[in-house]
């Protein structure tokens, strides 16, 4: 059944206009008719069946009739993400919200070309990812901020996996200090501490963020194999380990 | 520095003359001049420096120097994937190779369209994201087979990790008999069996199918998640587990 993120309020009999594009994609694409039934949500009120009472040309009426499901967070965890390109940092967007982050930051490093972020356009992306995957919530994707500004407001009590794809010397890390995602992530215990991801831009970190970052008490630098991964692809595996092993995926744990 | 697949024998002083395409990105793209060097592999031989021999209009002969890396093959973990749309399918060829699988399997099954895929042009971005992700080697994209005749051909040491994301019942699986993907993956010793992956289409699985997967001694079903994920995410999230907990991401184990 079709799932739509509205602001309304939502309770037994409450009535309900789609913004006009949500409208036109019922009534065009999907052609419904009255009687037909989709499912709504608010990010505040959990999830509710409600269905078409009557239709103009350009609009409809919804009456909201039983709620389908309550109203859930997921696990805290965020991403934060350098400024990449605009094709891998939609797929990162859509995938994140697909493997349920609270939040997306997006921030500025050295090696960024910022010129071309449209947050409104990754918040879009977002609704939609949440709308298709399930959530009862959305996502917000935050304005960019830099590196260093996030860094120097961060709260004591959040960890970051700085996943250090990009290192200057990826042997050295492999086989040493640094640890490997998988490991360090099956040692903890589902749901103890706020967390936070952080995938670099595609020319990596710049050596001094890198040191900065290493010695941030916060932070756990860790790998992702031996091969290069892009950023989308870092992004996605890192957040699924994380959700496997510490959030809503059930634990590694028989 | 920049990598290129050849079909040419590697050994020290070897003369290559890369194929039309990779000289124009070479020459024009990158406008390499003599005495600069790339990298090679073959699939064979591991991964060689050479330089840039001489040049003309259109190509251009590279003579090889030294072995930067020796012939490396990644744990036996195959990607077995319904024929998703194009744009996803693309996706998941391009992250399954950077995610170390050894080949990529095309099914054709009960709710797949079939008509729109090209096996050389999945095969060339393989052989892309292959140079870009550091391997040695070319994971191959086998001709689609249907589901069944793959089945029956199956080889009885290889395990198959059935990701049952549209099960007819979600809630029943997730807190039912189908097994969390981590806590499969966690119970395993690494690099025991050769593994595949299984992947469905868009609209899942046919009920039968289901039926006929859970019932084979070497299926074991698993979900990813109490959210719904596109076929894409659900590949990416699937082989990074597989490759943490199993092959070559270093274990879970501390």
């Amino acid at each position: 059944m079709n799932r739509l993120y509205v602001p309304d309020p939502l309770s037994v009999g409450g009535a309900v206009r789609p913004a006009p594009q949500q409208a036109r994609y019922l009534l065009g694409v999907l052609r419904l008719q009255p009687g037909m039934a989709v499912l709504l949500f608010n990010g505040r009120d959990g999830e509710w069946r409600a269905v078409i009472e009557s239709l103009g040309k350009r609009d409809c009426l919804l009456r909201v009739e039983t709620q389908t499901r309550p109203h859930c967070i997921p696990p805290d965890v965020e991403l934060v993400v350098a400024l990449v390109k605009r094709g891998p940092l939609e797929t990162i967007v859509e995938k994140a919200v697909e493997l349920g982050v609270r939040r997306i930051r997006l921030v500025v490093t050295r090696r960024t070309n910022a010129d071309h972020t449209r947050v409104h356009r990754l918040q879009a992306i977002a609704t939609e990812a949440a709308e298709q995957t399930g959530r009862v919530e959305i996502p917000a994707v935050t304005e960019p901020v830099k590196l260093e500004a996030l860094l120097a407001a961060w709260p004591a009590e959040r960890r970051l996996m700085f996943c250090d794809e990009a290192g200057d010397d990826p042997g050295a890390a492999w086989g040493g200090s640094v640890g490997r995602a998988g490991t360090v992530l099956a040692a903890l215990a589902p749901g103890e501490t706020p967390w936070s991801v952080l995938i670099g831009p595609e020319g990596g970190f710049a050596p001094e963020e890198r040191a900065t970052l290493r010695n941030l008490p916060y932070v756990t630098p860790v790998t992702l194999g031996p091969r290069i991964l892009r950023a989308d692809t870092a992004a996605i595996a890192a957040l699924a380990l994380w959700q496997a092993a510490v959030g809503d995926w059930g634990g590694l744990k028989p």
